[in-house]
């Protein structure tokens, strides 16, 4: 009896623990816009509807940016020598997530709205973009460089993602709290917070 | 008749400056493969094959990352609060251009094959990132920061654009002779190389 309840608890407890991990839908691998009208309809945005955006979007928008594209591991977007120290920590209301793109599931870090220090409250997603310098294998001087270089490339997904998705977004590495966020996230030091980038339906 | 050679002349003299510079055809701006797509497919080669790319792929190769895309200027790559500091200079065999984006032409800068000192002399075209500090509008300790983040947009453009074109490319910081590209394409102390990108057919 004793093992049945603690079994019991033990199931709900996993349960509770996973609900708060966000597990998205396959991400599209097809479809979308053409690219060149992509790219002719790219644009930079810094006001944002409260829409929430749907799973399906969450999950195509972080497949966009930072998908395993390839059976070897390797990303939508490059990183200097593969070295891939770029996360993706997504901040909502309802709290501030990592995205492991392997599991394709969004993992809570902390059940707490930091899209304020992140630096738009009222865009219903903000992206940070935090480089873990000790995955680089770059000298030392050089690591925060290619760190700022290979957000560029996630961030210009991500941004090609929003034209062709109808979605507003803006890549920014000022108003961002770096010492708020870092300690909220538990961060250590050689995970250095690059930029942000706020996603949400444009403000109608 | 004095009159009439010195025009002649003339006329002869600005045909052959002309012919120097390569005027693009007008780029696509619809079609490409869809965006989901191009990401799936988007990857890093080092090794090209000799096949020159057309016209029409130079025009939409710089385009993509570079290009107008709006009646007020702005680019298909962001720069940081639109300061469009960053200048495509597009090293082939019979010369070294910049990208006008606004003529849609690429400008001689000299006739010369600057390929090997780009770091790559067996593809058909190395492009150079070339950031103007002068333009830059963010505060001295931020300039260079920002200008390696522009250059990573303007490049997942062209990796975006090279996957949907069945073309290699392969973004870099390294093997690249700064000082001698300096010298020899008369850059200014503010216009930094930033970076290069070779293109080109996969090697078969």
């Amino acid at each position: 009896m004793k093992r049945t309840i603690a079994c019991l608890l033990g199931l709900l407890l996993s349960s509770f623990v996973h609900a708060q991990n966000i597990e998205l839908p396959a991400p599209h691998k097809t479809g979308g816009m053409p690219l060149m009208e992509a790219l002719a309809k790219r644009s930079t945005a810094r006001a944002f509807d409260a829409r929430e955006l749907s799973a399906q979007q969450l999950s195509d928008l972080t497949w966009a940016g930072l998908g395993i594209s390839r059976p070897d591991g390797k990303r939508t977007s490059p990183t200097a020598h593969n070295s891939q120290e770029i996360e993706l920590y997504v901040l909502m209301k309802q709290g501030a997530y990592v995205y492991d793109a392997a599991a394709n599931t969004l993992r809570l870090q902390v059940a707490e709205d930091l899209r304020a220090p992140g630096g738009k409250a009222n865009a219903p997603v903000v992206l940070l973009f935090v480089a873990d310098l000790a995955k680089s294998t770059e000298p030392a001087g050089e690591k925060k460089n290619l760190a700022v270089v290979d957000s560029g490339f996630v961030s210009e997904n991500i941004y090609l993602f929003c034209a062709s998705e109808g979605l507003a977004t803006g890549y920014r590495i000022s108003g961002i709290d770096r010492e708020a966020l870092s300690a909220k996230l538990k961060l250590r030091a050689e995970q250095v917070i690059v930029a942000a980038q706020s996603v949400g339906y444009p403000k109608s």
